[in-house]
């Protein structure tokens, strides 16, 4: 009865409903423990334990960017919910990265009408010096159109690119819009730029400048690099509107250092498996956030719903099966430097990462599952959607599924993974903002979603599959 | 045919319909003057001036504080663009003010755990000195449970008012949560308090302060007074909940000026009447706005509708028979001083006042006329409510209609007046923040309310009717 009902509303199961016998014949799962099961579930939903540990996260440290003391905070109080929330092993495990420090901001149009606007450095953006830069702004649409500038036509002058990014589900309008951020400030460089500015890669139309890494190309000179809010975006925009020339001054104080690294950690802990605790069922999020707002949602949220899921499932009576493992992972804003540092110190061991997840995006209810993994555990894959589907989670039928952010490198390294997709179609008007914080979250959508990898965890630690397979 | 589907769907209209055969007969526009208002309607409904208007004023000026840069460029803006719009006589008069300076500010919780949060000066308080002050916080959810504090408990503490503004459709939360913002200090400094900081008055949950007039009672200390923004109240009200004692840091560098004033202008133009010169219909709206933002939708919007109005006028082959006024006002934000200026110089003239409007809310449509008339003149008013009508705007039963703002004290002074009442569920959301800029306006609502000011406008003008009887 289910089944069928099922098959009515969800579109992908439908898709691949020839072979649901398959996947009856195959249960992997205990009449047991699919009670066990459903009680995990309902505990969850009921639950706003993620709730309260994002809340505590965002109350007692706030934001945390790596190297900064509210990053040191966060390992302290990382370890200790950990041990609060009945794991059985917490560590630690060292990261290094480079320096780099925002320092201040100041930004005005200064012709041809005055205004102060709202800007922010990109991450590991170099400064402008104490004096700022004042300069003629040269307006391009796109990325491709300041690629297409002739060399040397922005000699002395500033670059602005205003191109806005897209609202999508799924987020996919940031792939399209983070390239300036990520490559303008060279791009603009090889022209004869002094500096870049950018409207801001984010969605919303308030009056926050939303940050992120920019990267240098080896080289080529470092030029000072800082995103517009859209507001102020749209302003310089009508500026140019008045056929007058426009110019701006921009000064940041950011600094890069070249030798002196800052430190951080991973965060690791474990519900150690009753009967095979060397084979790893991996959750996680990153610990770090950007050195603006409460990091609420960028990382808060996926905080919240691993540790959660990883309390529900040491409350059980028994340990299941395998090891879960929860790795909070440091320095992800600036550039994967958790994931790194665990990838290297484990990359003989990978092989005993059976499943992964990471919650890296999205502030609404998951509603797809992208699996990545072996093609004879799809059957397996699907008696997880089928558990999964009454909470509106439909399973892909594509298997190409990688783990967000820093777990992804461990998919890229062969970990079979699940990619759980949730509603982000509202998550880019707060990503990396001041406006990141703990009233963004949908508590609703928390609960469920904590449900989600809660069942998942639960499936994948007591599910005696292969997912490579 | 019109008035009978008018009754179905319009209550008020249906509420004191049983005297519409009256407004029948005493019908004053002719054909022709109802055939006019029609396309004068469908004109303002299909043009974007009074939107180019806002764009201009926020592009070319941005912000406009009485007594700043931008307030002297903005009466400058004002008088070009009344005479560029077809005025017949432009002029300005003087205003002057006390001088208020925001200066800086600076607000961080200290314990028991750290976070720089989101604060804003209220507008007129008095400083902290350039060191600040560091102090304990008492956490109180209303103004009345501050002022039913004992006196002399709040001695060297900060008092914290934490009290949630509600959303309305009509603005009705403001009354209710500003009192905090207007009297809250001085009740804080009776009992022996040091500053007062409260949740910001709006109804958004962005990371935004908004900031307003405070006053000082006479006779007692002046107290610095703060808003923080609504994540960041919810930031402390959190930070109470740990059951630790909990200190704020606050530095305010703004100063008043005991001795030294402001000067500004109300800038006045006119569409000269053809037959009654010297009968006015004054529409308005204030040119002034806090100094943050753009200051698009407090008090842009109204500029562009009253502008836009004017000019629609200005457009028909023949004046008016009498004469409109647009009244933009100085220092409506420092405490209405343009419009008690104003009261003080036309004092003698307020019966030529025949009929006002002012625009100083709102940012959706309108959907209610609140008429504030002599009782014979009701049949003429609900003439004009049935043109309006098929817009949306249902006549209030309610004859008690005060003009928004500045013009209210001409109301208060006899002027008759509407009081066109929008949907201003989301004004509160920007309202005296960073956050008033021009992506804020609802482009069709304005083209919509500009019809409906213009409609007004004519019919005022037009109809010889007094407005007092």
């Amino acid at each position: 009865m289910f089944k069928n009902s099922l098959k009515s509303f969800l579109f992908s199961i439908a898709a691949i409903s020839s072979c649901s016998l398959l996947s009856v014949n195959a249960e992997v799962l205990t009449v047991a423990e699919k009670q066990q099961i459903e009680k995990l579930k309902n505990t969850a939903l009921n639950s706003d334990l993620s709730y309260q540990i994002v809340e505590s996260l965002t109350t007692e440290v706030g934001h945390r960017m790596m190297g900064t003391e509210g990053d040191k905070r966060s390992i302290k109080w990382a370890v200790n919910k950990m041990k609060a929330l009945g794991f059985d092993k917490v560590w630690t495990e060292d990261v290094t990265g480079p320096k780099w420090l925002r320092g201040e901001v100041k930004a005005s149009i200064v012709k041809p009408y005055p205004h102060d606007v709202v800007a922010i450095a990109l991450g590991g953006s170099v400064g402008t010096g104490e004096q700022g830069i004042t300069a003629e702004v040269i307006h391009f649409k796109t990325l491709n159109d300041l690629k297409a500038a002739a060399k040397g036509s922005l000699t002395g002058k500033i670059a602005f690119v205003s191109y806005q990014m897209d609202r999508h589900i799924d987020g996919d309008g940031y792939g399209v819009a983070v390239g300036t951020r990520v490559r303008g400030a060279s791009v603009a460089a090889q022209k004869g730029a002094v500096a870049l500015i950018m409207r801001s890669v984010g969605t919303d139309n308030n009056r926050f400048a939303h940050t992120g890494m920019t990267r240098y190309k080896d080289g080529i000179e470092k030029i000072p690099a800082a995103a517009l809010s859209n507001p102020d975006a749209d302003l310089l925009v009508n500026q140019f509107k008045r056929g007058k020339p426009v110019s701006f001054y921009l000064k940041l104080t950011s600094s890069r250092f070249s030798t002196e690294t800052v430190k951080s950690a991973n965060v690791i802990g474990e519900i150690t498996g009753s009967e095979f605790p060397k084979e790893l069922v991996v959750i996680g999020a990153h610990l770090d956030s950007w050195d603006v707002g409460t990091g609420a949602i960028d990382d808060g949220l996926g905080i919240g719903m691993v540790l959660a899921s990883a309390h529900h499932l040491a409350q059980l009576p028994k340990r299941p099966k395998r090891t879960l493992r929860v790795i909070l992972f440091a320095g992800e804003e600036l550039g994967l430097l958790g994931a790194k540092s665990y990838m290297k110190k484990h990359k003989d061991e990978i092989n005993t990462h059976v499943l992964g997840a990471e919650w890296d995006f999205g502030l609404g209810k998951i509603y797809k599952m992208i699996p990545g993994v072996g093609a004879s555990s799809l059957n397996v894959i699907r008696e997880l959607a089928q558990i999964l589907a009454p909470m509106g989670v439909a399973l892909s039928p594509q298997n190409n599924g990688r783990a967000d952010s820093d777990m992804g490198m461990l998919t890229d390294a062969g970990m079979p993974s699940i990619n759980f997709a949730p509603d982000g179609a509202s998550y880019f008007d707060y990503h990396h903002t001041e406006n990141d914080t703990l009233d963004k979250v949908n508590s609703e959508a928390l609960k469920q979603n904590t449900a989600v990898y809660t069942v998942f965890a639960y499936f994948a630690t007591q599910a005696e599959i292969d997912f490579r397979k």
